[in-house]
């Protein structure tokens, strides 16, 4: 619990760097084995790649880092629930564990059935909810 | 019809290009108003990435050769089914319209609910289903 806290905070660190770039504040980090081994934030604008979120940044990252391509030994710390791509890839990853800080109701993977994610993950969720949701919601109300 | 048999024989080749690597022989291709802008086969081998699909590669590349982040006017050719994750991908991509060779009833994105897709994107399958579900069979057939 306390080491999720940290890393969220990470991730956090993450979201306000996508913040300071004029992107929606989503950050994630990944670990493996208690130490961080890739980092990403949403660049989709910075990019002009609707594809270029936090989580597919930080695991192509990971990937690379690790030299394989499964991440059945890391956990994907993310501020906002991932969307049905992002959690789609994490499934093919076979990620072990994702962390999550707030639910998105809207376009979250966890509206859509069956799952998209592997059988074997793990999920914790409302990790830092209110730090981690508060970023979008005031991006989002600016935008308006 | 006769102009999506043509492009689809354009993702088969890539496809082609895949299986001479080892990969899994899936291709794509997309288009705009009548001419191909971007390309892209399986990478996952290579790459040491578990996102590395044609379709991701290819939508990566075409919004690049776009200078920007939705693909309304643009069609996705892909010789088997989209996954949930390219799926997803195309959707936040608003894709204009996909047309897919050959079903993939294990794996496909058309199994999950609700859509994965934009509620604008038309679908077209079955173009040279037979051509391109062959090479993947064999591709599989080889590995065991």
């Amino acid at each position: 619990m306390e080491q999720d806290e940290r890393f969220m905070r990470e991730a956090l660190r993450e979201a306000q760097d996508a913040a300071t770039e004029g992107e929606v504040p989503i950050g994630a980090v990944i670990t493996c084995r208690g130490r961080v081994i890739s980092r990403g934030h949403n660049m989709t604008e910075r990019l002009s790649d609707a594809t270029a979120h936090a989580e597919m940044i930080a695991l192509t990252a990971a990937m690379e880092a690790q030299g394989g391509k499964y991440l059945k030994d890391c956990t994907v710390y993310v501020t906002v629930e991932p969307c049905p791509m992002c959690a789609a890839a994490m499934n093919w990853a076979q990620v072990g564990r994702i962390v999550y800080g707030a639910p998105d109701p809207k376009r979250g993977y966890s509206l859509f059935y069956p799952s998209l994610l592997h059988p074997k993950t793990e999920v914790t969720q409302r990790i830092l909810e209110e730090e981690c949701s508060r970023p979008v919601t005031e991006f989002f109300k600016e935008k308006r």
